[in-house]
């Protein structure tokens, strides 16, 4: 399938590519073209787009898909309450069928917000990678590892299994549409020993490894109790941070902390709604950039946000640090497409994603800029950072595949979606 | 015209009323009817709304509604330098013609944004006024007086003159959709003298008075340095508080400033977005609850915001407090609600709007609730606080007339108003 985009504003990495009335080709799976004059050549489908922004696909990094099913489901309670009162109860009682229908929905509200891959830590992961098969969006899925028992052997941990055997059966699955990922829950869910396993592991297999870390100040603080260390030195010392690491949160990180995290090129992984919702409070964000850690942005669960809509995760990004600074120029709107695009594909290692440019991967967003709430636009990034929604995404592409148009899904059929995921639900809590 | 939905899970401040599968009949300009069984009579038009959520309508409680004009422009300043290097010199140069553009398209945003009323301080008034008149929505629109010379004759004011003309003309207009108040700018750019003439003029004429205060620190601090007394209590001595004030920002007041403000009925208008964007800082909105202050939203302008998005302003303000207080129970979900309904009307001095009620005005907002991102609802307060987004709105309903439904304007010409917008910005800075 060669598809040509025409008359589009382009928004890209490359100042060069950046602008109004560009010419982009996508063959087969890869972009194939971008410049000022039409290409040559014959093309399936040829697009205008005037008053449309052409933009890199967006990555949500840090997310727990199939808690869709917990959307508003223990509310206005701190995080440590809140997991061990609501969530961690109902999550005893997760099937197969619920993950799976929890992850399809979590997977259409996330295609309309113009993403195009995202980061899934959780359990039961091959539910996932069904529904992520099936809609052809992207995803690293890793089924989370907790391990209390400081001796355990941990080859014969049931959850240490079940990540190998996602590894063996979908690593690479879907024309590598799919990466499974080894997972430490957290610090204060695992042992040295357990972090020293996967660490290993991860570093035999050479797989990424997800992982939350200093999300609350009090998770923080009990890390340095227990091992004299923050959680940061904690993953180093166990030898963690020698693999890619994406780690969620790192709300409480100290500036030592983030010049680990930059030489061992960990990304953070910013997720403002969670963590103000929760109350955890706000990440360092000027500080961590400055550092040079690669940040990226995500919305956590649906339990805790509510929403999965990256879009508006990344415009709360670009105020927030603004606000409680009080510096307007904490940050800057040309700092927020990085965090939604290439710092998302490489927290992924995805390195041939996260970027309008020839070559790489056709994972490309259409967003509407011809709207009541989006013109007039004196600066391409200020219209980005500050005034463009999740419902002004027009079309949602993957590896050259439409998967959603103009409010239309092109691989799921939604009614089945909410029906399946509604059937679920309906009995979680009889 | 008589209309009846039908099916209607209904939100209210009255727990009778909210709840699913309710009929509500609107006959003429009010709420005629509310019940759990299908009412007599003949109706006009019957709307079945399963799936939907019925709401009173929003309120914008402080906006300045032609700065869509300088949406996205002179970004990442702070309030001072955007206001004197950016805004100020831009405002300069506006005409009639480009107030009525501004004005009409912001009427549009915030329509479909669920937006039936909106306070609006500015300047040109009739323009904005005429605007309000075409497209159906209710609006508190008030000149905003500035006067640095503390012996000025007020009289001879020409903010002052415009003013009074305005509410000459406009106060009561479009049967009632129109009210006029007198405003003070701010305690920064106005003297004792401007105060307390704009107090006596409220109070012979029975208006409301609009102002902006204690939106920055060093405005707060500077009024203390200056008069001896913080903005508040500047505005008390000079007897402004003995009209109804609808106060914007309130970040920086003091708990005795909320004491006087509860106790003389000033409405706090919260304004997260824009106080977070332009460094501003964040309101005290648990503190300002507690003490009995009646607070309301406001988007502020789209130049500092950069939407005029009532429906995403209550969301952050719902995740917000909790993050910087670092209390998940800082603020509820239940309390929200009112912020957007009720609370915008009495700021407005509407004591028939605000409320799903019989005998209230029909001002009514239907929300898509059965969509990828508001599925499940295990509780109406968390999905309306928490999922609901903007794009959810179906319907605006003001006095019973339908100004939108299902992404269409049925009062405007929404082409002409983006082409007028367009042709008066394009020349704008030229």
């Amino acid at each position: 399938m060669k598809i040509l985009f025409k008359n589009a504003t382009v928004m890209a990495l490359d100042p060069s590519i950046t602008g109004e009335g560009k010419f982009l080709a996508v063959d087969g799976d890869v972009i194939s073209y971008i410049g000022d004059k039409m290409p040559d050549g014959d093309f399936d489908r040829i697009l205008d787009c005037t008053g449309k922004l052409l933009t890199a696909g967006f990555y949500n990094s840090h997310c727990h898909s199939a808690m869709t099913l917990f959307r508003g489901y223990g509310e206005d309670l701190p995080l440590d309450r809140w997991l061990h009162e609501k969530i961690f109860p109902a999550e005893e009682r997760l099937t197969h069928e619920s993950i799976y229908a929890g992850s399809s929905l979590a997977i259409a509200e996330m295609i309309a917000a113009g993403t195009v891959s995202f980061t899934d830590m959780y359990e039961k992961c091959e539910d996932t990678a069904k529904a992520v098969i099936e809609s052809g969006i992207k995803a690293n899925l890793a089924r989370a590892v907790l391990s209390f028992d400081p001796v355990e052997n941990m080859s014969e941990n049931i959850r240490v299994k079940e990540a190998l055997t996602l590894a063996d059966e979908y690593h690479g699955a879907a024309n590598g549409r799919i990466k499974i990922d080894m997972s430490l829950h957290a610090e204060y869910t695992n042992t040295e020993n357990s972090a020293r396993y996967i660490g290993e592991l991860a570093r035999d297999r050479e797989l990424i490894i997800q992982l939350h870390m200093s999300e609350t100040e009090s998770e923080h603080l009990a890390c340095i109790e227990r091992h004299g260390v923050t959680p940061a030195e904690f993953f180093l010392k166990c030898g963690v941070f020698d693999v890619p690491v994406s780690a969620a949160h790192c709300v409480w990180v100290t500036d030592s902390d983030m010049k680990i995290m930059a030489e061992k090129g960990v990304t953070a992984v910013h997720n403002p709604v969670s963590n103000l919702k929760l109350g955890s409070g706000v990440m360092p964000l000027r500080r961590m950039l400055d550092a040079g850690v690669n940040v990226a942005l995500g919305t956590d669960g649906a339990s805790s946000n509510n929403m999965l809509d990256i879009v508006s995760e990344m415009r709360i990004a670009a105020i927030l640090h603004k606000g409680v600074s009080r510096r307007a120029d904490e940050t800057r709107a040309c700092e927020m497409y990085p965090l939604l695009t290439l710092n998302g594909a490489r927290s992924q290692g995805r390195d041939d994603c996260g970027e309008i440019a020839v070559g790489k991967k056709a994972d490309i967003v259409l967003i509407n800029t011809d709207t009541v709430s989006t013109i007039p636009s004196y600066s391409l990034d200020a219209t980005f950072a500050y005034s463009v929604k999740s419902s002004d995404v027009y079309m949602t592409m993957v590896d050259g595949n439409v998967l959603y148009e103009n409010g239309e899904y092109k691989t799921i059929d939604i009614e089945k979606v909410k029906y399946n995921f509604k059937e679920v639900q309906q009995h979680y809590f009889d």
